[in-house]
């Protein structure tokens, strides 16, 4: 019965949305995530609602740092941030993580459950973790990243970590959205994946090496000391700033302590010479474009004779009766008309 | 002096398209080049004349079987291809290679040139060999790649390789473009990998074990059976068809002929079903969409009044005037006035 009402209670519907951001201001965990799920909902309806939300929060946002952490898959990401977000935690910060949940593409269903991955930071009362499926996703970044990040700010987190899934393309987009962005490694990686990884290195503030324990120890110090005679080598993402690489042990936690003192100092350098400024515009200048293109899809697909006649304009592409392009400049037509 | 007029003949203003379309039928390679070059281009002028020549060169498109190749960087996917192609160019048969070129995000510098990767492919007559920056793209899919292949089709090849880096929205995205799918894999790769990867085996056709040479030769037959064991648990990607795994060395050419056999089993069962032309369809929808969603952006882009009000409005949004959905709202509601 009472599992019931307490149900009752926690209905989307049961809140105005000036209620549910009230909520969010106030650190309820739960608001928050409804907010993001409202976010993200591609329901018409609810996109109207996800953006008056945001737009009463928008004041309240601005004030955390936002790092990317990237790395191929087994990298030991989700380690990472664990170790990290609980040291800061206890420190007594508040930390939300948007994280990638592996999922399966097909059958859409998650494999691994939000409880079994940063199991112990999820306990932490400052902490905020949001697992987002990497299926309709690219890497774990979710269309809807950017927003989800100012709502966690409104909600009070200081430090907000992103995931993403490293192979070029993701990071590029990430770096977009985020103050800082961390690369992590591990040491005897393909040759192939080189070349790509220096894309990424150019992308990254920090390089860190994980799983510096036991018998990886030393050559995840040869790893890191060669990263750090690259840096000096790459035009550094982040104005007058050099990058340096580290290691670490989400086992021992060796490394954790240093690294967050760099990120501080980061954050510093930010401040010190205006570039944090500089980067929020260029992150909402992003968020702006990326934004009107998926209006613009949006407004397209929704479109009263658009949606009358597209099913009989793939009946004819797909039978061949009509050319791709022909069909394309058609519907574009009708739409702008 | 010769050097100079043999450039200025190439010279893409000499041709016109018609008689592009003529020389990419013939087989010039070089022309074919320059009409991926065309297609890829992000000129309104060349957006143009390279939808004129796929027009023209649609009829005589369709007649190939298109092989998506996926796989973490360091799978072995270019030497995988390059043996397999090599081996079948060996045969007699036309193959094209749409492949992924390492390159640097930052310099848009490519790091590995076409020459080093598939050298000893590249130098096959019957081989055509197409290396896209990863810069820009989806893990290497470029957005035109579906062009590129109908190019291809056009020029004769019967065999298109389409390579893609493994990730997991990538390879959903190159699913909805080619007939047949492969993953490749090595053994002993990371846990949080099998997450992700449980996804993309189940779009996958057929499981590739590579580097099955020397002292590895035993893991990976270990491995293949392992997958062989999983992929009886999953819905196939394509009806009535059982994927298989197989080991491969790209040292030994050990199961390149095996998998050439699979595939063309793989073909037959395809054609035997009426599932080639389900396919084909599911495709030519896929490509529609994405088509319509390109256009919207361009035209958006390059309306007069968009292109005069948009520096004033990315001010406005940065500056922290003007929220960004308002902004969002107001530049639709100019374009579709």
């Amino acid at each position: 019965m009472e599992k019931k009402i307490r149900y009752r209670k926690l209905r989307r519907d049961d809140f105005s949305i000036e209620q549910m951001a009230e909520l969010i201001r106030k650190g309820s965990r739960v608001h928050l995530a409804k907010g993001i799920t409202l976010i993200e909902s591609n329901r018409l309806e609810d996109f109207h609602k996800g953006q008056e939300l945001l737009k009463l929060l928008m004041p309240y946002t601005g004030r955390s740092i936002r790092i990317g952490i990237t790395g191929v898959p087994g990298a030991g990401k989700s380690t990472f941030i664990e170790k990290l977000g609980t040291y800061l935690c206890q420190m007594g910060k508040k930390v939300a993580v948007l994280a990638i949940d592996p999922s399966s593409t097909v059958t859409h269903g998650s494999i691994l459950g939000d409880k079994t991955r940063m199991e112990q930071l999820s306990k932490e009362p400052n902490a905020f973790i949001r697992p987002s499926p990497s299926a309709g996703t690219l890497g774990g970044v979710h269309r809807k990243t950017r927003e989800s990040i100012l709502l966690c700010e409104a909600a009070g987190y200081e430090i907000i970590f992103v995931e993403t899934v490293g192979v070029g393309q993701n990071e590029v987009h990430v770096r977009t959205m985020v103050d800082m962005f961390l690369l992590l490694t591990i040491t005897g990686a393909g040759d192939e994946l080189q070349g790509i990884k220096k894309g990424i290195v150019e992308l990254a503030d920090g390089v860190i090496v994980t799983k510096a324990d036991g018998e990886n120890r030393k050559l995840a110090i040869k790893t890191k000391n060669e990263y750090n005679q690259f840096l000096k080598f790459i035009r550094p993402n982040t104005d007058l700033w050099e990058p340096k690489a580290f290691t670490c042990s989400s086992l021992t936690g060796e490394g954790i302590e240093e690294i967050w003192a760099f990120i501080e100092q980061f954050n510093h350098h930010l401040q010190e010479n205006h570039l944090f400024h500089e980067q929020r515009k260029k992150q909402l200048k992003d968020w702006l474009l990326s934004s009107i293109t998926e209006r613009l899809r949006q407004s397209f697909f929704e479109h009263e004779e658009i949606k009358e006649k597209l099913p009989s304009i793939i009946e004819q592409v797909t039978e061949g009766e009509v050319p791709v392009s022909t069909a394309v400049e058609k519907m574009l037509s009708l739409y702008r008309k």
